[in-house]
Formats: C-alpha cells, structure tokens, sequence
C-alpha cells in the first residue's frame, strides 16, 4: 500500500500503527521521527521502525504518507517544519484529539498540498504510553473518525480509510464541528470533570493538600478518577485546542448539575430519582447496544 | 460470638456479612428478613440463612445482634417496627451510606436501647445486587467506619469492631459528621457528577434523547461512567439523607470546575497544567499509598 511511512511522534498511537502497518504488509519501510532519542532507538530496537531522526523535515523526504502523532500542541510547527519537503504526491493524516485545530493549521500551513491532508482521530489509547506500549492490535474493532473538509481530496479520504480498516478499525466519516462536539462531550468533558474532582478534594477549603480524604475511597473512585492520571501535557492541549466545544458543553453540565443540587437541596426526591433512573437506563442502554456490561 | 444474628435487608451487604459471620463460625442460627419472599428463599436454598421472615418485629425476636442492611430510606420505619421487639441487651448496628440521619432516627426510636446501636459503614459493595452476588470475603481488606456518639456503650462498639474485624475488614471510628463529609467527598459526589454527566449527555439540548453520542465514547468514558449505572432507589436515599454535606461539597467542585472553564477560555495554559498535574499527582500518590495502580 505504502511505500515509505513517516511517523511523527512515536508514541502509544505512532508506535501501534507502525506496527499494524508493518503486521499487514501494508508498508516496505518505516521511519519514525521523535525528540526523545532514546524512544526512537527503543523503537529501533523493537522492530517497530526501520529508521530515526529528530528531524522532521528530514523525515518526510520520499515518504507517501505522513502520519502526524506527535502531541496536539505542536501541530502547527511540525507542519510548518515538513511542509517544504513533503513528496508532491505525498499523504499527510493526523490522530488528534481535536480536528477544527488541526485543520486550520493545516490550511494556514500546507497551501497547495492542504487537499492531500485527512484529518484523523482514532479513538484508542490507554493509561500506558510511549512506544514499548504499542500494538499492533490496538485499534481493532476502535472507531478512527475521519474529517474530511471541502478541498480534501476524495481518494485521499478512500486511501486513509483503507489503511485504518486495514488495521481492524471501523471508520467513521464526520463533519469537522460535529466531531469537535462529540468528543468533548464523551472524553473531554469527563476529563475535565475527573481532574476537577481530583484537585477539588485534594485540595481542601484552606488550600492544603489533604491526600488522606482519598483512604477512604472505594473501588467506585478509582475507576471514576481514572482518567484523572492522564498525561497533563497532552489534556492541556487538547482542552484548550478545543476550548469552545468543551466550555459550551461544559455550561451545560453545569446547568444540568445545578438543577441536580437544588432538586437534592429542597428535597425533591421524584426529580433526584427520575435523573439518576434516566442516566442509568442511558448507560446501560449504550452498553447494551455495543454488547457490553 | 453471637447466639442468633437478625439481618434486615438480605442484599449484597446483608448476604455476604451472614456469609461471612457463617464462614468464620461466629453465630449459631441467622434470621433473614425482607420484602422480597423470592430473595429469602434464595438465601435459605444458598444455606445464608436459617430462617426468613418478612417481619421485622419477628425477625429481631430473640437475637442478640441486628443488623440494619436494607435500603438507607427506609431506616426510620424498619427501627419503629424493631424497637418493641428487641431483646434487653441486643446490640442493633447498622451499614448505612450516611451516618448522621441513621443517628438521628436511631436516637428518636430506640429510647433507652440507643446505646446499644452503633452506627457502621462498610465501604464495600460492588455493581451486582442481591444475596446470589454476596460472598464471604466481601469484606477482606475494606474498610468499616463506626461512628459511635457520646451516649452510644463502649462495650457495644467493641464487639461490633471484633465482628467487622473478623470478616477480614479493617475497622475506623470516625466522628459522625466527618463521615458523612469524607463520604460526600470521595463517594456521594462522584456518584452525582456521573449521574449528572450521562443525562446531560443522553438529553440533548432541546430536550430529546440522543443514545447515539455514546456510540463514540472510548473505554476511558465506560470506566468514568461505571458509577452511573448505580441503583436509583439507593442513590436517592443517599443523596437525600446526606444533602447537607453533598451540597456543600458540590459546591466547591462547581467553584473548582468553574474556574478551570474560566483558564479553559482564556486559554491560560499554564493555570490549566498546573490543575491537571496537582489531579493526576494526589490520585497516582493515592493510588501509590495503597499499593495500587
């Protein structure tokens, strides 16, 4: 399928499709491109490349497809940077958490060559990450969502699809604002909320630190606040990349909340009842549907 | 240790402190009671107990430890029904989410029997319901917090200690007032913010259901969620007879998320680091406390 694929950024997602790539024969050759050195040699090692450089212009020299999968906060200068020596036919995708960001510096960046760029989000991932973490398995049966834009190519989009579906990805089309919202409703938001929560308690009245509330938490916590042991680097990009989707969605649990307290507070147990009884028959009702429990 | 135990409420918790009291050969004969005639016969068939009865009044007859397990909203009515019937030196202990209303109930109804009621809390429990789902070793290595009051026999609490100790938990006492925050804190208001969270998601801004923004959620959002799939009955009676303490400590989480919006939308990055680091650094210090990951 490929000729020559450029990773930037070989991480948990970078390293997991350098490896399904290369686990369906879709790719002759693979260079990853990285800051940490060590990670790339790692990646060496592992088989998970075929050759390393800090430099992403040199990177993308002869590559047909350029996978973006460095952190969302240096998309714009890593385009800046591989823009001059992308290959005239060359594929450029992304894997951000966000996509209205990622296409605005795109367009801003790629002039000419914008049509060739297909935005992308595969939703997979995990608490562990860097390239030791990667598999080649990690996005089978996951969503990857692809927004395309009115310049895009078509037979870019087909291209990129068929590589995702290639490995064990379902993928989805999406408008770019669509996706936006969607996502901070489902990930964004519950991140924001997990991270709140965390540093509100952690964080007493007095501004002390007070880690010995968290002795008493039950197995419900943990699984609650997973997410709150998130990277801090990559969230900060993602909530402010997507600032206007997650602080609109944000208003709105605050208002649902809000109505929740008031309803706990004058007791009004039919309202706290009919709430908690709709969003469980909503949860269960999503994991139903996927055949989850 | 006991002649006969009465347990009021023959659920999760109810199920596995009679397996448990069984396991460790600390009683004679244990008298289930509840509502649901089909759930006692479960727990005679299972060999939970050895008699049932839907009475209250019956089922305390003679039994020189009862144990309030069932739903916390009920608490008040059950104590009315039991307080005639109970025998001289019974101890009553209960396993109420919050302490403060099952005090306050007890106080009223028991007369000169309060002393012998020691208020208790395991924080145990678990998605399934009911007595199929209760084991011997729920309790291993969980903690119970008693919160005994001024009036309440010290020679009553350590009995109700040793029991709790001899399932394996490990035994806290604890002011009734500061339960109640820790619990609002680490337990009450998680449930609140997934409850809140997937029914603000599920209604869409005009009102309608929208299952379908589920379809894009990740397993990061499951885990978040889990919460959300809690019993409504139960919750309710939680949220209500604990309104105090999870007001006021929702409100604070509104001020935390509040002013993380508020860097969100000024794009303060730094603010927004600095919120996300201090969260994942008290929950992966917790985490690390307890030997978890």
């Amino acid at each position: 399928m490929f000729e020559r694929v450029a990773i930037i950024g070989l991480g948990l997602i970078g390293g997991s499709l350098a490896r399904a790539l290369r686990a369906k024969h879709l790719v002759k050759e693979i260079v990853g491109c990285g800051r940490d050195v060590t990670n790339l040699e790692r990646g060496m090692a592992l088989g998970v490349i075929d050759r390393q450089t800090t430099n992403p212009a040199e990177a993308v020299q002869g590559a047909d497809l350029v996978v973006l999968a460095m952190t969302l906060g240096a998309t714009g200068e890593i385009l800046r940077q591989i823009a001059p020596s992308l290959a005239p036919q060359a594929l450029v995708t992304d894997v951000g958490s966000t996509k209205q960001s990622v296409v605005d510096a795109a367009r801003a960046t790629l002039g000419a060559a914008f049509p060739r760029f297909v935005p992308g989000h595969p939703i997979a991932g995990g608490e562990k990450s860097g390239v030791e973490a990667s598999t080649a398995t990690l996005f089978e049966r996951h969503r990857v969502i692809l927004t395309p834009v009115s310049e895009t190519a078509p037979d870019a989009v087909e291209i990129v699809r068929r590589m995702w579906e290639a490995t064990g990805a379902e993928v989805t089309l999406m408008e770019v604002g669509h996706h936006d919202e969607v996502l901070a409703a489902t990930s964004h938001l519950p991140h924001l909320l997990a991270f709140a929560l965390v540093d509100c308690l952690a964080t007493g009245e007095n501004g002390q630190q007070r880690g010995e509330i968290f002795d008493y938490a039950a197995g419900g916590f943990r699984d609650f606040t997973r997410i709150a042991s998130s990277n801090p680097d990559m969230w900060r990009d993602i909530a402010l990349a997507n600032r206007t989707a997650l602080t609109k969605m944000c208003t709105q649990f605050e208002t649902t909340l809000a109505a929740l307290k008031t309803a706990i507070a004058r007791e009004d147990a039919a309202t706290v009842h009919a709430t908690f009884a709709r969003a469980k028959k909503a949860r269960d009702d999503y994991l139903a549907r996927r055949g989850l429990t």
